[in-house]
């Protein structure tokens, strides 16, 4: 198998995009993309899009090959990959295969998602649509609610407070404030969001314990990588970061089936192949983007891949250990809970941000000097989990 | 890039099958292909699902999770491909890009839809999705409507007449009368569709010059292919068939903008690249399955993919040479038009036809001493293109 560098990467503002289409948006990243790696007149010989639910929230199926006509790059092959919330870390991971197979040398691969054609409480609808139809979706569970039966079992657990919560709510936005990307620009406070009297105001319930500030935004976004085999990786402008290693990993669809509801087996097995591959271990890792769709997930799966023990992931959060600037900063772009969640991208922002962070090219929201990150996007509610970590080449 | 074999083929009937989820239907197909391989206890790597719009049709997404636990082939990753009606291709594609690479082993692709949740025009609008949203979809152009206006302009430009386009559907429907997995057991003639005074009732116009029976059923199905690295082929329990090439191309988003409507370049592409990877010639192929949506289509695409000239293909048809028996026989399976196009299963079916003409296992419609396959999946109208050449190893 051959060595995957990743030579250009571009995203566009998430939030809310309403003059740009779902096409607009993945064709602006994706030019974006391009143009940082100084690609010129070299063809693209694929195309993959991440997107979980175009179908559903724009009536339109078919967007990979509509991305292939927009940006020029006929006959470039063209697939959209679906895997939920982690369908941008699955059309990153195909489009891996498909360099590291031999069969093509620059692939295109962009993580798309707009949300916000649709009104209200659809958005949450659609996105329930991952969840089982006969044991799940038909008793009205949402992922909220998943997410918040969750929290209440991980609080008892392991100890994690109302207040640990808060600290990731409020360190990813402080970080959100430092991306110009990111859809939630917006300073929060302990008092203003937990325990003031107007707390209850400010930052409604829910699904209890999970209150307004623990819960990502719906957000219109785009975010693509161009991968070439590390090898060619010089032709272009700038230094190239090699995928060192990736993992993915099911878990049982219903919540209800896992012997341990806590136990997030498919973040940690993810996670245990990307190192693996990579040969590397946590304790490498300079800088990580986690999918805190939620903030308790943000806690679990800071533990659950490695970083901390079981139990510990809230205390380093609350030493500051997780902020820029400490041991391990954990999404300094903000994440989801700041950045968006637009569903289909995000797998491919997480991995942009982190290309942006090892050349250096982070801005205000920099990691200083980091060689090595890692990404974890989760689908479902933990069922399939895809993980990278990427490394600077020295 | 390692040489794949496929070692398992399972389907199930198409039709209407009011009694099976999504997920029930793949979960057959796919038990079926594993026991065909004799697969016993070794462990699936990863599982493809090629699916259009389950979001549309079924309301729920991250199917090909759903798959993996409802198989209990836990933690294989899971990934769902869609690429409209290629999606099976495509699906397909990914699978083999997979093995290719080396980072998977045992790789199940199913592909599957379930058109039938949805009553009426409501799959005909579903499948218009693919359609470009301003330039197309807005001003109510449906798949058949698009296919009209081409057979239109392919009648006058090469003679193909209604006789041509009655005698494929009569030659398919009489192959699926063979096939117990078609959806169309039903004979016809052509008095009965066309030339008869009651012609116009039996075979009213759909889109024209399409009548009725010009145009695929509306069907749920399902089919699963196993692939495995062709070396260790062996281990299982049937003769490999070696996917010995594969192509894939894009094309414009809309009809309008292709310098010549007729000219099926995408077709062209796969067909080219997937012979050119095997290193065969459109004279080398025993047995082809053609994505027969529509009538004009199997007789375009057999002439775009090389098999006969551009305005040869309705004369051969017309001679008989297409039938099986013929000198080159084209859906033997009964096609899209008699075994039935359940979108996201096509691309993988049209393969596990193959699979059993390579084995000598395709019963009734048995295609005597075929070596050589060729498969062609059609997207959008004509979008993006995905094409296979598979061999009998000897």
């Amino acid at each position: 198998m051959r060595k995957v560098a990743i030579v250009g990467a571009g995203m566009i503002s998430f939030g809310r995009r309403d003059e740009d289409s779902l096409v607009d948006m993945l064709a602006m990243a994706s030019t974006r993309a391009m143009d940082d790696a100084g690609l010129g007149d070299r063809a693209i010989d694929a195309v993959y899009v991440g997107n979980m639910a175009a179908g559903l929230f724009n009536h339109q199926t078919s967007v990979a090959s509509a991305l292939v006509d927009r940006l020029g790059v006929l006959p470039a092959a063209a697939d959209a990959v679906e895997n939920g919330p982690a369908s941008g870390g699955s059309a990153l991971k195909n489009g891996l295969l498909a360099v590291a197979s031999g069969y093509y040398d620059l692939v295109l691969v962009a993580g798309g998602e707009k949300m916000r054609d649709v009104i209200g409480p659809r958005a949450t609808d659609i996105v329930a649509s991952m969840t089982h139809p006969l044991a799940e979706y038909v008793y009205g569970i949402t992922l909220p609610g998943m997410a918040g039966m969750f929290t209440r079992l991980y609080m008892e657990k392991y100890g994690v407070t109302p207040e640990h919560l808060a600290q990731v709510a409020i360190k990813n936005q402080d970080n959100g404030l430092l991306n110009p990307y990111a859809h939630i620009q917006m300073k929060i406070t302990l008092e203003g969001i937990l325990t003031s009297p107007h707390a209850i105001v400010n930052n409604p319930m829910v699904a209890d314990p999970l209150r307004l500030y623990d819960c990502c935004p719906v957000s219109d976004g785009a975010a693509t990588c161009l991968l070439c085999p590390a090898d060619m990786a010089s032709e272009f402008a700038k230094p190239p970061v090699v995928i060192a290693g990736f993992g993915q990993a099911t878990d049982t669809h219903t919540l209800q089936e896992r012997e341990d509801p806590t136990d997030l087996k498919a973040v940690r097995l993810a996670a245990q192949q990307a190192f693996q591959r990579a040969g590397l271990t946590p304790q490498d890792v300079d800088v990580a983007e986690l999918h805190d769709a939620f903030t308790i997930l943000e806690i679990a799966e800071s533990e659950h891949a490695g970083f901390f023990e079981k139990g510990q992931g809230a205390k380093a959060l609350a030493k500051g250990e997780t902020r820029i600037g400490g041991k391990l900063p954990i999404n300094p772009s903000g994440g989801l809970k700041s950045r968006g969640h637009p569903v289909g991208a995000t797998g491919v922002a997480q991995v942009v941000e982190l290309v942006w962070q090892l050349r250096g090219e982070a801005g205000e929201h920099q990691v200083e000097g980091a060689q090595v990150g890692f990404s974890l996007n989760f689908g479902g509610f933990g069922n399939n989990v895809v993980s990278f970590v990427l490394r600077r080449e020295p």
